[in-house]
């Protein structure tokens, strides 16, 4: 069960930022089609509570941490104290929220940082869907209360140095141990794997050799002997350094067979949780868009130039907000409709890759614009517009390329794939 | 009531359009985000007769039509006789359906062609609705049951030669008539009047000469003296040539006071009439772009080039396919919204500010885009995309243009106005 | 020799419009970037002429002929006789200007309109250039004086309908004469041929049977017997619609084999002249674009909109003409630097890939900006930007669409072709 | 005079960089409109020495100076050495080159980052610029040879923390010193001054209390008594982490008559000197767009996925890459009309405007969209592709934003302003 914050405490906290929620005779600029009309009681509380904790506890730690490149490790532990991994797993220790809700609380994280968001996301919708939805029993009982609770870090280790869009083509392998029955040995490289170096638990994708088939593994740290697994941090990134990323080097690294997800087999296994993990960054992306916008808007009130009018007096600069406002506005929207979907059973993968593809690359794109309203001062990144733009370069760029998806919908549509 | 089509007739009659309405276990390229799980089944029934009606009663007539600026007066009748004038009005004999039922009808009429949803849309959303919202109880029973039939043809009088973007500063004025009791003189210009030549119902928005305020009047042509009423038409236009346009030219024209708008003063009349057609723009945009994407994916589907390759198998074809597509759906989902909220006496002017103008932009611009799939073959008209291209440039153009609504949006999210 | 128009009557007629030339101590909005001191004195007197014949005798007659569609064959005769094509060509009673020349007059042309720039580009650049560049010296003496004074009228056939990027592989064929000795048979069909209908010399391109390599013929109309040859004129186009444009269907059509170009075999020849056409479609698209942003510019200081401002006070209406500008002058300057460079043998076929492709994208992009200046107006024609709109979206996709192109730069700069 | 690098050692050095100088027969896709075509021999010898230093000196240091904010005070020197400091200035120890060669060494430095060419800018086109153009003799004599070997560091504080894009709003003030006669005191604050905290000679722009008019100063640090002058850093730059960023604070800081420029009054001296300046930007951006290509294409050949296509097999690949040179060959030419026009006494400050703007935006839109092509590989530094797009955000930016420029440029071209 989500632990709720009390609405009281909520409206008192972010008073000027609670959108109107009953009758809308007036415009709320930050929800501007009403997308809260769309959502119940207990999913605009989870939002509440989401939001009263990124808004309170991550939002001042991001600047320090992101300059530094410095991921704090207890964010998981308090994410997990306010049920906010996992949320929409049933059983575990898990909440069993809605995928709306589920969608909401990624939209709340990212409105502070799509690296912490990311944080989120690979431990939610990659490591512990991985489990939940693949893994024996023995393996869900006994991983996911600790991932849950964020006691455990969990990662995804499917994207290889040499092989990003295309995982199709990858070299990790797991072969029978030689001697040691009921055991496989991992071998390869895994690469941009976010929460690598500090995760506990690994989810790793490789090709049986026996069968050339890819195969789910959950790799322990605390089994594997000495040398047989490394996961070094890669520094100095240009965007998503709130988050800690590194890679996933394998080396004859015994994993169990029970480690091994039973049923899964070929890309089905990782693109069901990549799925996952993507409808939360559409839901995130707008989170990181909104927070430009309100950003952009509040300097535009306050700054002055040219005969003391505010910036936001400007047919230019009224464009670019009325814009990111539009694809904000729509993004949730679409968001919204496949998450029901979801629930109900009806969505379908292009959904995802369309709403994936469409909400990163307008949050991208108007975060750019919205950056110039800041002219000279969005070089500091106290202004925090910077640190958005370059994240959602990635976001876009992550779990499925702007252009792969297009082409993902580009042979929905026509029948005709166009990759090769 | 609407006049349905039978279901089983319809499936028949555009079979290989019908999207998946039931458990969406695969994905409908012509309905991406499933929109149609929104709808009811009366809603669906009725966007089922009204695309029945359109592709086979209007779909043929059109190309010759635009080709000659050749409007057909019978189609009021027609679509009078379904049902589809006036289609959310309760009583007079309208449908009174709902307002997304009332869109998805709008969305078939212009998926065949802007002009001729602008013929239906200046009937039912400006002529019909400014008579029930602002008529008298006189005025609505005697002229509501023939404007809902198509008997009689119905504009709407607010544009002036020197006042567009800026309907507040008109000219036209409504002055006393200095001997005849009872009645206003009216006297001014207005263009690009849709159905203005073939009305028999001008609605005419004029200044009170005594008060300077803005009032609507019902004018009846059959009641006009010779010379004080003129409707000459537009020819040559570049683009809506399927519909009529003209002007009103009012020379001391009578008006009986009954056929003034009794309540209404200022711009409120005009502009509640104003956001109905909007909403139903923000629809009938998306019906095009529908029209045009499918025409371009058979398009290239058919077309071969280089090794014989179908242009649907090249990267560059594929992305403009998967753009188009999500706009149109991302499109239909945000005019769903506000079509429920303005149901539910949620909506606000400037919600649909936005789904107008973002609609009709991203219309637009896949539209043209689309375009270029066809390479040169676009300049045969018999493509229709030239066509569709044309119209929407006018659509994106009237009711507000682009930056007008950019700027309502602007001010609505700043609280500065930035129109001069 | 080209006749120059008197200077002083240029400066006269044009008053308003003559760039300052000498000591630029001030802006000319109209060449911001000064492309005219690349010019030789020569090369602007010879654009004075073009431009004084094309705004006082094309201009006026634009309007009637593009509504319908009626292209007035006196006008190759008139362009004759001011020496305005072939201009580059030496000898034969053409002018033998400077490449840049040649594409200030074009631009000149187009500035009023793309069709009657098709006209005389299909003339000049395809039709003579072929024979001159490949025919033989009997042909070249017996027919270039005759297109070089518009008496004859030439035409250029390379597209087929099933072949438009791919002209390779073409199916139109010439096979030996079974029975007449030096004497081709030429079958097949050609499509979208600007002049087609009135020429007198058609170069038709077909694959020699007995080689299946690709050769041009001088199709002489007056030489076929009936049936033949035919080219029938293709109406209701979407624009271009004051040039003329048809088909050329030849059933056995017999030419001698004088009539063949000699020594050049396979794409080259055509392509040559498309290069010589692209050129002159990279300036002419310029002159389109230049008209568009005067007339813009026109209209937003006329028309006023809230509380008595021009349009040209907004600042999102300056925006886009300081777009358009900054396009317009930049594709100038570098359509002046490749034709520079063909004079002196340094041009190559991927630079005016290059400057046809972002030229006319440009100005494309750039009219539909400008053309929302215009707001409803727009949509009558005697605005002429919508002719302008319609005309470039053409102009864009004939002789090598954008994309085609951007895939010919993109092998140029990688050495990987993506066609297919 | 500047100190050449041997021809032949150039060419040693990169030689798969040389560019095709003689008889272009074949298309190079790094000079794609052969701009190099328009440069003397000695200014394609001053681009090669410029280049070589950048490349084997510049290029091994940004990536640590970047990470770290550390820019290395000796590359002024280094500059000075090779004489590219105020090259385009005649005497003082400077190398007197055409303004186009001034523009080329400014290209080869922001090829490598537009923080070093930042820096170098500031020093030549600002500060020299400002005592060349406005100082007494003996500030020049004085001053001039010590900046132009990089022995003084120079800065330029115009903008002021409320006051960017309106200069003419500045709250800098200098008044007669109560006391000390032929002394002004000097207070105020000016921020995003890069090379403040470095510099020995700092520009500033002040009003005199006694006239309202802005008047130049140059502050020499070590004649500042202390307390009284006081340039600290901005740490945590979003962008430009390679060259030096600050504040200037003036605290009743005393500075002689003579370092006051005499004639000079009001925006011309700032305006003056940013236009030179802003030339440079135009050529500089360049270059950066350049690097970007050029990586990107290195990136796109080597990087297999699907099938071992390398990813420069792919059409949305090669759209990207040939958008980009297509924008840099443009942008370039635009810049060397420029130049040569300056040089010609033939240069406004609107054609400066123009160039400043396009060729930043352009830079900018296009080195994002070449970022996608690097995928997640783009978020590590050492594919440099981040910093470039990071820094030329700030380069649109500074020295007038776009839109800014847009608007100077509307004024020019309508004689309407549009700022307030």
């Amino acid at each position: 069960m989500l632990r709720l914050a009390s609405r009281h405490l909520q409206s008192a906290s972010v008073v000027n930022k609670a959108p109107v929620r009953g009758f809308a005779t007036a415009f709320n600029w930050e929800d501007p089609l009403a997308a809260s009309e769309l959502y119940t009681e207990e999913e605009l509380a989870i939002q509440d509570t989401a939001r009263q904790y990124c808004q309170e506890q991550l939002q001042p730690r991001v600047l320090e941490a992101y300059r530094n490149e410095d991921y704090d490790r207890k964010i998981l532990e308090e994410m997990g104290e306010l049920g906010l991994l996992g949320a929409s797993i049933e059983g575990y220790g898990c909440a069993g929220v809605s995928t709306v809700a589920s969608g909401l609380i990624t939209k709340e994280v990212e409105r502070v940082d799509s690296g912490y968001r990311s944080g989120m996301s690979v431990q939610s919708s990659l490591a512990m869907t991985a489990i939940h939805d693949f893994g024996s029993q023995e393996l869900k009982d006994r991983l996911l209360p600790g991932l849950a609770k964020g006691k455990l870090a969990g990662c995804f280790g499917l994207t290889e140095p040499n092989h990003g869009s295309d995982p199709g083509s990858m070299e990790t392998v797991a072969r029978e141990h030689p001697t040691k029955k009921g055991y496989f040995l991992l071998s390869g490289a895994k690469t941009w794997i976010t929460n690598s170096p500090i995760s506990d638990i690994l989810i790793v994708w490789a090709k049986l050799e026996s069968t050339g088939k890819i195969r789910g593994f959950a790799v322990e740290r605390d089994q594997c002997p000495p040398g047989t697994l490394e996961t070094p941090a890669i520094k100095n990134k240009t965007a998503l350094r709130a988050s800690i990323t590194g890679m996933i080097q394998l080396d004859d690294c015994p994993v169990p067979v029970e480690n091994m997800f039973p049923e899964v087999e070929g890309l089905t296994g990782p693109f069901t949780c990549l799925n996952s993990a993507r409808l939360g960054i559409a839901f995130g992306a707008m989170g990181a868009l909104e927070d430009c916008l309100d950003r952009a808007r509040t300097y535009a009130l306050e700054r002055k130039q040219f005969k003391g009018n505010p910036l936001a007096k400007y047919q230019l600069v009224q464009k670019k907000l009325a814009d990111a406002a539009t694809d904000a506005a729509y993004g949730t929207l679409a968001a919204t409709q496949v998450a029901r979907l979801k629930d109900a059973g009806k969505s379908t993968p292009e959904m995802i890759s369309m709403i994936k593809r469409q909400n990163c690359d307008r949050a991208l794109a108007n975060s750019r614009i919205l950056q110039e309203v800041f002219g000279g001062n969005a070089t500091s990144d106290e202004y925090h517009i910077g640190r958005h733009v370059a994240n959602l370069f990635v976001v876009q760029t992550y779990e499925g390329q702007s252009d792969i998806h297009g082409l993902i919908l580009g042979r929905a549509i026509t029948g005709v794939q166009a990759f090769v």
